[in-house]
């Protein structure tokens, strides 16, 4: 099999506005998969995904349980010693809220042109719908071109990303025997700007808890029990102050165990990297930045743990004033893990510190918890020579080796559970607003992504 | 004008179905003053009562400004030298929620017995519209038997008691001339116990305000920005957390300037109340108390100031996890006053405060204050006397001079504005769940307090 690349790529860069309809349809679909009202919409996001497999001519299956449904496709190539690659990416997005900052419908695709970029505003644009779609774009002028990939494939592509991952450990039980590969490819990460594309190489994992702080058995008047009744709010609000020292440090006991320090070759790498930090701070309205004191930005983001409340709420929180003191308050918590944490022990040891810092008599509900632990990848392996000698000539410099400040969960399964390594290459911005109002995919990540992933695929022959 | 007390005493006791009937008719009326969705219902219940006292004989008109509209009635003595007496109550009520937590619906008024003693279920049933009707029922039975009242009478009902009585000044401007009265009656107060009447003696003053901390200038992924971004919740639970010494104090300084330590015999009133703190705790969940280590429970709720966090908003609030770190967070604050403390000072020293104890760079609105000061009654007065003296007649004790814990607004006013003092007899018992779902209203406090404002009145002949 010999490919003409050049080919493959002006086609691409020809086919621009047909494969920019492509991802406007899948972005429409509101495949929210926090909230069980969009279920039916996570069903048709997955058969979406099918329909377009399908048609490329990759056999593929729904595979249901429980939750959100798993699109799985599966080609076996002809040449016997030919590589076998896993793919991986996610069809469900984050909720919209708060809607009100949004410019445009979340789900209404628009183009606007940002900073001088033209990209594609909704909700998905970015995490992961764009992205997934680069991988699979460029698959389909192999079978265009030639009938036929010069590898063997396998994709999964999951619907729970964003809400837990429940199904996915139950299909790679169930498929365990079908899904042996050589490398697993995901595309779900970032390039450090516009112009330098990077390859992650480690990983920061999850731990995500709920509590519940209770005072009084029921709400109370103010102005009866006020100075008698224990406030829940102010109960919760002691403790989350008490997590971090006044340098930002974590103080529930053990948390900093099984964190190393980065070794000293990364770090000079990352201190070369062109990167201003007022300009950072100012980017997101800050003039300082949080976290440990002693740390840098490229330390606090990639290789520390992080302790964050992403929400709270408790009390009277509609227009005006009640004079209550409600009965419970709750906050949700996320840590970012790294290293060897042991999420399970910091887990009881969270539970404990909260536990040890109410008074006597006041309840403390745990609502579930779930975890991940932190990743590493040997960068030395040849998948990741090949990937990073395609992402050069695309993009004229060699990609950068940066951690991951986020979580993938499914990279630690696939460790763990199938023993395979994940080259995660990916094409989002830092200014993508992933997760936020008004997310976007500039038009250079997708083209770009859909080019980069070509060269990849043509190393394979 | 001779009047047979026990004539009209037994004529309340046999109408008591009528009577609740009554009540009934008025509870269903959804006068939520704080939520703008409501405001029809408010004109509702303000033409409701309107009709109640255009039909027993007195002249009536409703009174419209921007807010929820006043009901005033005017009576004359044809008495020269009768005295004039000045009406008190409000007919809006607080909002329902949550919603969940009720047993019936909050506006279908149910008749339940509760610990051996029947009571009639509904939002308002006790805070205010069972309380005002005790007052205005005993004034039929006068128009009635003798076709007058054994003195003058001027009515104010409003309808934004709950919201911050904004129409009330604008109204006592309005009618300043005619609103010379003798002496104020308020029915909005409790007794000590379903034996034991009171009249209170003392009301804490009322400041509120709502905080937002503002972090990043949008919601952020938390892993891309968590140990960097500002969590305006991890910086709004700092403040919190800093607002109350470990043994109970308030911080915020110059917070106690004002404040006095209650007189010696007030004191010694106070120790002799049949009281079980175990018991009082229990009842609403709690082993300890929170507030300053150094004081009883009385002193807390009816002499010391207290600062609240009434609700607590900030990120991603509902079911399951968002990795988000929010742009901002809020709290809602109330503070109860007592003494001479200055509310005007103390929110400006709150507003320093915060504002002192957030980093450089994180922005904090205030989104709008309110505030009365305490004030405390003369208790040596005629009117305390006559009321007293009738008080012990139905109830078989003399009333105890309690202090009252929460604010009563109009009681500031009608002192600085019309220079006048209010007598505080009110029939609500400390498990009337007022502003909590299942409110309720005993039927004993219904008809004795009917009988008690008949027995205050006919001492005016």
């Amino acid at each position: 099999m010999v490919i003409n690349i050049e080919n493959i790529l002006s086609e691409i860069s020809e086919d621009t506005q047909l494969n920019l309809d492509i991802l406007n349809d899948f972005l429409k679909i509101k495949s929210i998969s926090t909230i069980p009202e969009y279920a039916n919409e996570c069903m048709k996001a997955a058969e979406w995904l099918k329909n377009y497999l399908t048609e490329i001519n990759l056999d593929t299956i729904i595979y249901e349980s429980e939750g959100h449904p798993i699109v799985y496709s599966e080609y076996k190539s002809q040449k016997a010693a030919s590589k076998t690659l896993l793919f991986y990416g996610h069809y469900d997005v984050q909720p919209v809220d708060p809607i009100s900052l949004w410019n445009s419908d979340p789900f209404e695709p628009t183009i606007s042109e940002i900073d001088g970029e033209k990209c594609i505003v909704a909700r998905g644009a970015s995490d992961d719908k764009g992205q997934l779609l680069t991988f699979l774009i460029a698959l389909k002028y192999f079978f265009k071109n030639y009938g036929e990939l010069p590898f063997s494939l396998k994709i999964i592509l999951e619907g729970e990303e964003e809400c837990g991952s429940k199904t996915l450990p139950i299909f790679l039980k169930d498929y365990e025997d079908k899904l042996s590969a050589d490398i697993a490819y995901v595309c779900d990460t970032g390039m450090w700007n516009k112009n330098t594309p990077a390859i992650t190489r480690s990983l920061r994992g999850l731990l995500s808890e709920e509590v519940e702080i209770i005072g009084p058995n029921r709400d109370l008047h103010s102005g009866e029990y006020g100075g008698v009744a224990w406030n829940p709010i102010r109960l919760l609000s002691e403790i989350i102050s008490k997590i971090y020292s006044t340098d930002g440090k974590i103080m529930i006991p053990g948390f900093y165990d099984g964190v190393s320090e980065v070794q000293e070759n990364v770090k000079t790498s990352w201190s070369q990297l062109e990167f201003n930090q007022t300009d950072y701070l100012n980017k997101i309205g800050q003039i300082t930045s949080s976290g440990e004191n002693d740390r840098t930005i490229f330390e606090k983001t990639w290789s520390r743990p992080t302790f964050e409340i992403n929400g709270i709420y408790g009390g009277y929180t509609d227009e005006g004033t009640k004079t209550v003191i409600p009965s419970s308050a709750s906050a949700k918590i996320t840590c970012r893990l790294v290293g060897k944490q042991d999420p399970k022990k910091i887990l009881d040891n969270i539970h404990s510190f909260i536990k040890s810092n109410v008074p006597e008599g006041i309840k403390v509900n745990f609502k579930g918890s779930d975890y991940c632990k932190a990743i590493e990848f040997d960068t030395d392996s040849e998948f990741f020579s090949v990937s990073s000698e395609a992402i050069k000539e695309e993009w004229g410099k060699a990609p950068v080796y940066t951690g991951g400040g986020g979580s993938i969960p499914v990279v630690e399964v696939f460790k763990t559970q199938l023993n395979m390594d994940t080259v995660l290459v990916g094409f989002a911005l830092d200014d993508d607003r992933i997760h936020s109002p008004n997310e976007k995919y500039n038009l250079s990540s997708y083209v770009g992504g859909i080019r980069t992933w070509a060269r990849i695929f043509s190393k394979f022959v």
